[in-house]
């Protein structure tokens, strides 16, 4: 493959600085970080992310969030995120991420997310383990929940389903974080909501290489070229280790309106 | 008041400063960061607050979670937390504080919470402003919740409870970070449950600072003398503006068992 992923590592890295540095809590009386500062940031983000990614690969496609759609039908196609989380983003929280994930013939190949106020980098190359920073990391082996396990969920689930888990449940603020958290084994599991396609490529490369599932809540997951034109996600997915995702989605009830 | 807030502040922070670079994430195929690392953490960082609060202020009480109160009948009581959200700490989850209060007579007086992870400090003074670092900062206005508005609200939650709420919920893990937020009018209120004092006694001094109040969801809060007795909080609690906390208190419903 053709992707040199510590170059990707290293502009997700780059595009967490200049966030932390330019845009991230720079609040004063005159300049509030206020949706158009925040949409000033992700726009200002993703160009410079465009630029690198077609200065390095001139021929590959590229989706994302803020600016249109370029060759959806090349070999690779590049799924890029500037800021995953822009509510956390915008209210001062530390969970929001820079997220670049790279199809191949409409299969996901390489997950990169950097979560730039802890300084961690989640990644991982299709067939290989996943990594935090340096680090392999693992799915948590499916067992009974203790008190202290946790699952992540989204931060409107409360308005369409009741969840019987028995354990904690935390609402990160951002679907790479929770893809992240996953994939090291901190959450035993995540119920992600009807995401966009640029909040979850690289994350899901990752969950997989660290010998997690994405699997849907409800009916089935069209393909990756069928969800590059679809954009949003057409059902809530669990993502875990194999024999935990099941469980959850047992937990799990919709709410009878 | 003989309490010098910019010690107390300086304190926070180093202590935020040790966790980070001795505790936090220090993890290695050897070792592990696991509840006993975790407890030893809190020891440390806990032994460290009570010696300095003991070289300046000699005839001050202390009650923490880590070792046995001193003086509580004293006019000064000093509640510390020195690691507020632990599951998240040992997560390598971003929220997490240090957490320092003082009663006067009873009464909470100064509040001081530093989070590590993003460097930033949160405190007030009884009869002042609150700050987010050198930033005043006050309680959202109450105003009908917006699609990106959240509240922040207990990881346990769901098992007892269903919320109504129309926009956002997050669990962040800390319930000294959710008085920040709530604070500093990111969150538009947040649930806290049955907490421990220490878990509070910083955070409500900045929350009511910042304009703030503390409700009950159920009966009535005994006095802090009581309070430091009981340890406990007998009720989960909902902090906020003072119009808005009745309204959070109406969308919220006991499951029936």
């Amino acid at each position: 493959m053709e992707i040199d992923v510590a170059l990707v590592r290293a502009w997700a890295q780059r595009a967490g600085d200049m966030l932390l540095r330019s845009y991230f809590n720079q609040v004063s009386p005159e300049r509030k970080l206020d949706r158009s500062l925040v949409t000033a940031a992700d726009r200002a983000i993703e160009d410079w992310l465009r630029d690198q990614i077609v200065a390095y690969y001139p021929h590959h496609g590229i989706i994302g969030e803020e600016r249109e759609s370029v060759g959806l039908d090349r070999e690779y196609v590049w799924v890029i995120d500037p800021i995953d989380g822009t509510s956390s983003f915008v209210s001062g929280l530390p969970m929001w991420a820079v997220s670049i994930g790279v199809l191949r013939h409409g299969q996901p190949v390489v997950g990169v997310i950097v979560l730039p106020v802890l300084g961690d980098c989640y990644w991982a190359v299709v067939g290989g383990q996943a990594f935090w920073n340096d680090t392999p990391i693992q799915v948590a082996p499916p067992q009974p929940p203790g008190p202290n396990d946790w699952i992540a969920i989204p931060s409107t689930f409360h308005r369409a389903y009741t969840i019987h888990y028995p354990g904690k449940v935390r609402v990160l603020g951002s679907v790479a974080a929770d893809c992240c958290y996953v994939a090291r084994g901190q959450a035993k599991a995540a119920i992600i909501g009807r995401a966009k396609v640029w909040d979850v490529a690289a994350g899901w490369v990752i969950v997989q290489a660290a010998g997690g599932v994405v699997c849907p809540l409800e009916g089935e997951l069209p393909d990756w070229l069928t969800l590059l034109q679809m954009v949003r996600l057409p059902t809530a997915v669990v993502i875990g280790h194999p024999h935990q995702v099941s469980q959850v989605c047992a937990w799990v009830k919709r709410i009878v309106p």
